[in-house]
């Protein structure tokens, strides 16, 4: 178990997966995942990638806040991270906020990145966007796991995902049940109140590493229409689409998921 | 006001509209609305239509039940309905929910109708909708519109109408606030309870009344790929797609929704 | 056969179907086609309208021209006919090179519109659009109708079109053979000639009678991304998407062409 | 200029680039296309992979055929060349009639394959490929370049290629002009005769070893629809779609093609 400790003396926990020879891969979480959410994906990017994962302020294992706080604040916990592992330049996967993140990460540290992977996340937070999160919060007050994925997953995964898993994902909301508590909602609440206004739109041209869109054609919540602005204002940014899959891509369709960063990135080496 | 009254000595409500010698168009709601909802189209259906609209058991101003029923016992509500009015054949536009009691309808009464219309309307209940079901059913036990409101509704309205209509949609759930009382959702969780083995695909192939089904192309609760096989059974039946809407595309495209009523039912006047 | 004299005398035939109280339908032809292009729509379209069907110069029985000109060249002669049916104001439907005569119709003679129905047509010919108007200029040149099917009309209809209607396409390729002579081709390059500088977007947000799109999801000569622009641009207009049909949506669905067409224009009446 | 003489006595033309130490990767080019198609590909596949190009017979610099034969006759000249290379297992890429070949290769000679990734191509000729061949053909026969290209290329390149490289485009067509003469264009006809009853859907489920689908979302010639069959029948296979392209989809988005098939094989290494 491995933290690191903050300048405002906070525990952010991180993994290191892999040969330190390889090329460093730094996955950012999205809004409801952590560091085990990557479980199954740690044997194939560890036989190209280093693997870092951290969990977020109020994420998994790191520690949590007690106070609101804008999403900005996780940037200088990566870079700390990228110090500590003495990492001079990181391939960069964030997904959905984790990708928001990433985003105000390559504004603010463009020499600390070699290349940036966004996965089904926006620029900016839409009317539509502030509105599921409000439901979210809503549901995550009710502090039950299950009712809070029955309220919140339809949202996240594919129709045809539950069509076809439908006994994974009841299984999976027992484990809900268990598994999040009340200070994980609370924290989850701060997560989803820490964007409210995050709009990079006229700024995220200015990054200019190599970058990947990867995109989902039934993400509902960040569908294509708000990452194409991304792909029109970074030059010679790439996009791909994940086919038949929801927001929960990376999940839905992992193989498809891991095909694209890693070529996006040993292309980039 | 009028009502018919049920051979179980219920209480239907309906609202008869226009000139009586129009040919006559009845529509049945969706799960959440009311004869109330189609108060903006009365103008423009009057114009061609005796238009005829109902609240099913447990919607609007018709009897609340106390126990649970299946689907199936709307279809002799809306048979007395057209006897009380002397209707030999109606046009029929079932919205949703509306036109999975239609599909029965027409399975179970052909004589009686003329025209058919399935707007946004499933021939089964795939596992997403009813996991989707259960989230709804879980936001009503709240019994609280707002809440009701914030959680249910992001799935009915696509995300570009949130992000063109925010403030006509906060001042909705307001509205939701005072309008939905405990004998609301009661009702609600009746009518979302009463269909979750609903499938007539095996069954839809056998209607042979003129059919049109309207689908929208951001429908993620009854997407295309859920009408398509309603489309390819009911032979000879049309399919017209409402662009950039949602589930409630009748009400985000209402000019779309009214020129393909119209047009439909007066083709084959 | 009815024709009127134009000022620099020529003869554009015409035909008028159905009662003349009803509402007066003009149609525009496509490109490739003529008034015989409709006989199969003749019986559903007079059920409710007038209908009116006329070749433009250099199309079907009216007069051939010897020299290029632009596609405004069509406008006046449609102010003829509307004067001498002594009809005020039409309800026209343009498809695809007819769309965009009614179009330039619409900005010079408001006054003399009811509804618009522009199908499958572009506000402007776009680059790739341009491109296409050389092959099919290039396939004319060959004065072959087996040929010039061959070449140009794959890019008409969609392959679904296509894979389910075989038998047909060859037979009416065959046909080609026969009904396409020399002076067809002549005329046909020139009509092909008179709209490569096409462009209405500046001017087209003027249009403020009722204004219908109407769409096909797999047109690749007006894709929905050519027509959108239009749809924007006419505040209030509507816009309806014909599914899994190409170009040639009129024929592929002709019944769903009938239903938008049929309700657009009574639901205005 | 290496060439293998094949047990006709044919020359098949190859290039091998790039370290021999690397994974062995084989590209098999579709109709229009020769090695030469690929020289702006070198640079990045060479990074990671040893390239092995090829001509077909009626390709490039490989001998010209002077009767029909059919699509099969291609398969045994790619295990010539793998085992003249001393190649035991190949990384295999083919783009349309290339990745026809593939297919036929991988049914014929699994033992021989690492990977397979299958880029815009069909599993059947429709009924719609097959008038595009007839049309392709009917191009052919003119043997005149700077035609054939206006003709026929429309297909090939999606309408926002065209819109944003049309330069490029009509400087390649003047290129067309002389690079293509009566031989290209009779080997090219020969090519588009090989394959009319290609199919194979029912043998196709045998593949077993890691197969990636490429799509393109604008590809009119091998549409999703198409290769959505292979990616069913293939188990654990993977799709990805790149967006805004058409049929052209590698040389659209080159960039896209890269990271894919880079990823896909590195991943499977």
């Amino acid at each position: 178990m491995s933290f690191i400790k903050t300048r405002d003396n906070r525990d952010i926990y991180y993994e290191v997966h892999g040969d330190c020879e390889n090329p460093p891969l730094m996955i950012l979480n999205g809004i409801m995942m952590s560091t085990a959410s990557w479980a199954g994906f740690i044997g194939d990017f560890t036989k190209h990638f280093r693997l870092i994962l951290m969990d977020f302020r109020d994420q998994g294992k790191s520690s949590r806040e007690s106070v609101q706080y804008p999403i900005e604040i996780h940037v200088p916990d990566i870079l700390s991270l990228l110090d500590e592992l003495s990492i001079d330049k990181i391939n960069l996967v964030g997904l959905s906020y984790g990708g928001q993140v990433a985003q105000l990460f390559a504004l603010d540290s463009p020499g600390r990145l070699k290349t940036l992977i966004l996965a089904n996340t926006p620029a900016r937070i839409s009317p539509f966007l502030a509105e599921l999160g409000e439901a979210w919060k809503e549901a995550a007050k009710l502090e039950d796991g299950e009712r809070f994925f029955s309220l919140a997953i339809p949202f996240i995964y594919s129709d045809l995902f539950y069509n076809n898993n439908l006994q994974w994902l009841k299984a999976r909301q027992k484990a809900f049940k268990n598994l999040l508590d009340a200070a994980w909602f609370q924290g989850f609440i701060r997560l989803a109140s820490s964007n409210p206004d995050f709009n990079v739109l006229d700024r995220i041209g200015k990054i200019t590493c190599p970058t990947l869109l990867l995109c989902a054609d039934r993400d509902i919540i960040t569908p294509l229409e708000e990452m194409e602005p991304i792909h029109e204002r970074i030059k010679g940014s790439e996009l791909l689409v994940i086919h038949n899959a929801g927001h929960g891509a990376f999940l839905e369709k992992t193989a498809e998921f891991i095909t694209a960063v890693t070529g996006f990135i040993l292309k980039n080496s």
